[in-house]
């Protein structure tokens, strides 16, 4: 029996005989394989699932609005295009090792990634893979050889630090996020930039906090503390604004005549805990997800572009707070 | 070459001749095999990942803490275990398809599906499938035959009229949950059977509510308007519950002097949302899920028990608001 004849008696091909086709199903079937959508998805390695994959601790993925604004995003792009969503969570150690397994198991066409993290050791790994993965904002510490979609953070920053500027504030304090992750440190650039660029000095007014409610909400407070005349703040994340709101309410500041405040994000989720309606820099999770899966899908259909970093455009929102 | 050389070829049997060998994995590779670990877990069946399965409309899964709250709970008890949890939302008809083809596919060793909707076709599909199942709460309307984690619902719900009663209520509204829901259907009942077995006229003193903050406060207004008397509200989720506190609160009535309220699941996100701190039956997520994945690993390793239906006790946590 040659490779052919097997190759073909598993595909069904009408023109190997009888006999040789049965001997083959029949030492397949005792293997365990069976003429299933995973055989077969060996063969064209078409699964119909594309894995989502969120690097980052659980704790931290359920209660940000970002991130299941791209879990529902993920879900509604991949259903348009026909595929299924396997969302998966990745955090520790043994789950990288349990990812990549899963990943380079056959059981999945293309992955989207999500690794905001430098030291994360995850996006190293899937190099390695043979499924095709695109990245959503920089892949930890990788510059090049990885397809990636981001948004233009520090474009984003300058647009919400030079608003404030033109609107005559001049101690213009920052909340930045995480400086272990990508954006937030481009968001820190684009604030320390844009003032340096209008003559102002950055010293002492940037405050690093974890993009979290409680930590924005101390981390203007520490602000408050050590710069009692700052005029205006630029919050990295919307989620951190509504703290800072909070401290800025119970220290009687009154936004914007006192302290004017632009964040970045602009989440519909979040606009009801925002009094005064926050000024943002608005970046749409659907829109950079839709991105992700249409390069993707090039990628599955043997289009091989050279890898690229796509670079999203922002828009500033200009409410009351500013 | 015979069925069991190219099964003991293909496992790396090192009694299998070169050539012979040579043949078998030659003709694999054409066809697209290779000795990977999905290649052997069609034959181990074991891909060392568990998909957990919300058939719900994507819309609610996200912003619902119950439900986030099972993803968390998931992830952590399966990693406990040293499996991958692989998430799947499944909503339309098209998803349906996806999704079996996807879980019958063997790119997952069991399934632990939470499908709440009485008219859900997922659960019957799923009963076809040759991986283990194991159903959070009620599995639409199957009744047998199946593998289900339950809490007590009913038993949940008489608890917290039992509680009213004994305080003295006699005007004791409900806003249940939807109603081709198994869950909110028992909770309801345990509502009416336990005020009948007081003596007392359930007439007129439900309404029915989707299990959101908006429909809580909705199905408030309706109870207040209808029954000015009520005296008590037993409400059938934590999230209705901060909608109905709102309307009972711009309504002017005090809690619990004027109207004494019970919620159910008792879920710690919500509280901070709470004023005054509200009683409510207790139900842990987690131990639901911990149960339902000992009993998919009891599956995996060949126990096959009668599928059965457990059901998990609650209990009543009493603060302020009663």
């Amino acid at each position: 029996m040659s490779r052919s004849t097997a190759s073909r008696a598993l595909n069904d091909d009408t023109y190997v005989s009888a006999r040789s086709r049965e001997k083959v199903l029949a030492a397949a079937r005792d293997l365990g394989y069976s003429p299933n959508q995973a055989a077969r998805s060996l063969v064209t390695r078409r699964t119909g699932a594309i894995a989502v994959v969120l690097s980052e601790p659980e704790a931290r993925l359920l209660d940000d609005p970002y991130r299941t604004a791209v879990m529902r995003a993920g879900y509604r792009e991949l259903a348009d295009v026909g595929c299924q969503m396997v969302l998966i969570f990745s955090d520790t150690r043994e789950d990288l090792t349990r990812t990549v397994r899963f990943l380079e198991g056959g059981h999945v066409d293309g992955v989207l990634v999500f690794a905001p993290h430098r030291a994360d050791p995850l996006p190293r790994a899937l190099r390695l893979l043979r499924v095709p993965v695109v990245f959503g904002g920089q892949a930890a510490d990788l510059r090049r050889g990885v397809h990636v979609v981001d948004f233009d953070n520090e474009g984003g920053a300058r647009l919400a630090v030079q608003h404030l500027v033109s609107a005559g504030r001049r101690r213009i304090a920052t909340i930045a996020g995480p400086q272990d992750q990508g954006a937030p440190i481009d968001r820190l650039a684009g604030w320390r930039k844009t003032l340096v660029d209008a003559g102002l000095d950055p010293a002492d007014l940037a405050e690093e906090a974890d993009f979290t409610l409680a930590g924005g909400a101390r981390a203007m407070a520490s602000l408050l503390d050590r710069v009692p005349d700052l005029d205006a703040v630029f919050v990295a994340s919307d989620m951190m604004a509504v703290g800072a709101l909070r401290t800025l309410s119970s220290a009687g500041r009154s936004i914007p005549d006192d302290v004017a405040m632009v964040s970045f994000d602009d989440n519909a989720t979040l606009a009801p805990e925002m009094t005064p309606p926050l000024t943002s820099v608005h970046q749409d999770p659907r829109e950079q997800v839709r991105a992700m899966v249409a390069t993707l899908m090039n990628l599955l259909d043997g289009q091989e572009p050279k890898p690229r970093q796509q670079v999203l455009p922002v828009s500033l929102t200009v409410r009351e707070s500013s």
